[in-house]
């Protein structure tokens, strides 16, 4: 089965020096592979005429469709519009319709309106030109003879999100279905495992991982205390053996699955909560608000959760959420006793049905060797008694916070038997 | 000048189908450039024998350095050693450091300690071997008689950044120095604009960027109204030339520097509230605990950063930072006399100086034509009184979110005249 291949090519040399992370490509990657188009490379260059000139021309050697990002603003360091038009042999001349978006895009914004943004209508004359909704800068695509493409993008994320979606995705469709090409279906799927390391994990599913058949693909992506199996085939019959060895794979796993689809775990803690009209609320020290922002990350939130109390400081804890002053000054913020309160005070005041509650060193300072950096004591106070578990993380301080957070809710996954 | 190279290969199915964004390329590179080595290309390839070699073969081309993630993990999805010894010629060997290392790192975890993980102490004879203090598979490094090296680190981020910073970057400058490289200096120097859109800045600042030397690389970055003005250049000499520059651009940009080298902006306002012993906290409705977590990502934020409440269900806008009954019914959750309230609400409930309040419509659903998605409120309770602004922020939840708490933060850098 013919799938088409495509590449990215992300151009800025904010990328190279790691003042801005890449971000782009792995979000047209997922993109270009749900419409059944698979990214075999990416390659992020300079704003530098040669190094662009390179990675594209190689691209398009390996592969069908080379999209690129970046270098389409109105200043000096951006030159991607000039190289396109030196590699595809064309000139600028200014397009109507391209001048009059920019106009009413800014006609509220005079002060945008200028003699750099003027540049943005002048398009490459070989060029075929897809609106750009939310942004000045065009989209250009050139064909070649070959039937080959390069779509060139900005590198601004949301445009390219719009664009991609609303212009680049349906065009691309198009295009292919156009050719007499077969309809490409990509099927991944994946098994969401918690609380089992991944070598553990591989080698008690060692027999049946060995008994797949060569169509399907395995892959393990371990990341903060989750395994994601991934499966992965193509068209129908493969979706049907993927999901055939999926039923074999369950009964193996039993107990530690807590996802047979790739979802966010807060996601799944929400699905969960809303589908028996339950809330939550947490009460958090060294997460500062992390798990929070998590339990909010998905539109519908408001449905579950209720509201936090971030208490960092102490008095916070005492006054706010009414942990009592000998807990503090025996036992400390971080311990059992201080969690546990924090945890049932949070879920009183805000007449939840659950509450978590973390306290801990998230370091690289403060901690001791009872309480060494990545301690954290996380409690949940539920409608059925509170439970708390002393935890231990690796890494700096983003880490620790981070993996706590998603430790709070895993961890709950499963002290719940919410399975997505 | 000579400066040194490099190149990143990232490798990994994971990366190329989206589910993982590639932050280590982002992270070696700042780390390698703040080396003095410039890093010329990131290409991202799957877990492919030809595509690993294809891209190690080319990089090695065209840098000194080649350094590569992933593909190192126990299981079977993992090639990347075995195509490296087919690379180099050579076969592997057990490394009687690896295997005491590994057994070491296991004692506690005989769970982890098994048939899989013992393929982590077979190394390439031909490769020198640094140790991974923090995992199981070892950093290879393969030299070339042209001087020109590639060096295979773990793709877990973690053990990555302790291996490049412990080992990898430590045998990189040795072995210029060793070689008797000039020791490299690579300048970069950033001032951060708040408040004026980048083609604005562009035309404000043209006469200036026109007169810059032509050894001074100028590069405009936006990010979520702050653009960053980044100059660069080598040496002494240029160090100096630069910050000469920078100092006859500030005048030009007076009123909305809010900082003279790349901070983020919480830091920033946190170290303005260390310096005159002062505290903050928030309440947040559509940041949801965003901006909390922004005020505590650095180390020290406990001595200003007291807590935070975050209401995001109205009951608790008005029972715990007592925002009035009459407010919510007749002006709404997003309004300018609600997120007042919920500032001087919050300020007083935890005794701080400062207090930010958020409150607005994160979508993608909630939007009315009164106040669609991405209208937030943001109000600032100082010792000297309340102000409360309404901003209108692009993009999907995620980024409305993100940036209305940097615009929360930023906003009061400019209100404060705190610059760094």
């Amino acid at each position: 089965m013919k799938t088409a291949l495509a590449e990215i090519v992300s151009i800025g040399d904010e990328l190279l020096i790691g003042q801005v992370v890449n971000t782009n490509a792995s979000w047209m990657a997922h993109e270009l592979n749900q419409a059944g188009i698979t990214v075999v490379q990416v390659t992020t260059v300079r704003d530098d005429r040669d190094a662009i000139t390179t990675a594209i021309t190689d691209a398009m050697n390996r592969a069908d469709i080379v999209l690129t990002t970046g270098g389409l603003g109105p200043t000096k360091d951006d030159i991607t519009k000039s190289v396109l038009c030196e590699m595809f042999h064309t000139h600028l001349v200014e397009d109507a319709g391209v001048h009059e978006h920019v106009l009413a895009l800014y006609k509220n914004r005079p002060d945008v309106l200028n003699r750099l943004t003027e540049t943005q209508w002048l398009v490459p004359e070989a060029a075929t030109i897809l609106p750009n909704r939310v942004g000045s800068a065009p989209i250009m695509v050139f064909g070649q003879s070959d039937g080959k493409v390069v779509v060139s993008m900005p590198g601004v994320p949301h445009e390219m999100q719009v664009a991609m979606r609303e212009q680049v995705l349906p065009y691309l469709c198009k295009r292919q279905s156009d050719e007499g090409g077969e309809p490409i279906h990509v099927i991944h799927r994946t098994v969401m495992v918690y609380g089992i390391p991944e070598s553990t994990l591989a080698l008690r599913i060692a027999q049946w991982e060995n008994n797949l058949p060569s169509s399907i693909h395995l892959a393990y992506l371990p990341k903060q205390g989750v395994v994601r199996l991934r499966l992965s085939s193509y068209g129908e019959a493969g979706a049907a053996e993927v999901e055939q060895q999926i039923q074999s794979l369950l009964p193996l796993i039993a107990g530690n699955v807590i996802a047979t689809e790739d979802l966010p775990l807060e996601l799944i803690l929400g699905q969960w909560l809303v589908s028996r009209h339950q809330t939550i609320a947490t009460a958090e020290s060294c997460t500062g608000g992390r798990l929070a922002a998590l339990l909010n990350e998905h539109s519908g939130s408001s449905a579950y959760y209720m509201g936090s109390v971030i208490a960092y400081d102490n008095s916070v804890k005492s006054q706010v959420l009414g942990v009592s002053p000998e807990t503090l000054a025996k036992d400390g913020a971080v311990s059992e006793a201080c969690v546990r309160q924090m945890a049932e005070g949070v879920r009183n005041l805000l007449h939840t049905d659950y509450a978590i509650a973390t306290s801990g060193v998230a370091g690289p300072t403060g901690g001791t060797p009872d309480k060494p950096v990545g301690t954290v004591w996380i409690a949940w106070a539920t409608p059925y008694g509170t439970e708390a578990e002393c935890c231990h993380f690796f890494g700096d301080r983003n880490q620790v916070t981070n993996t706590a957070a998603m430790a709070a809710i895993g961890k709950l996954l499963l002290k719940l038997k919410c399975e997505a």
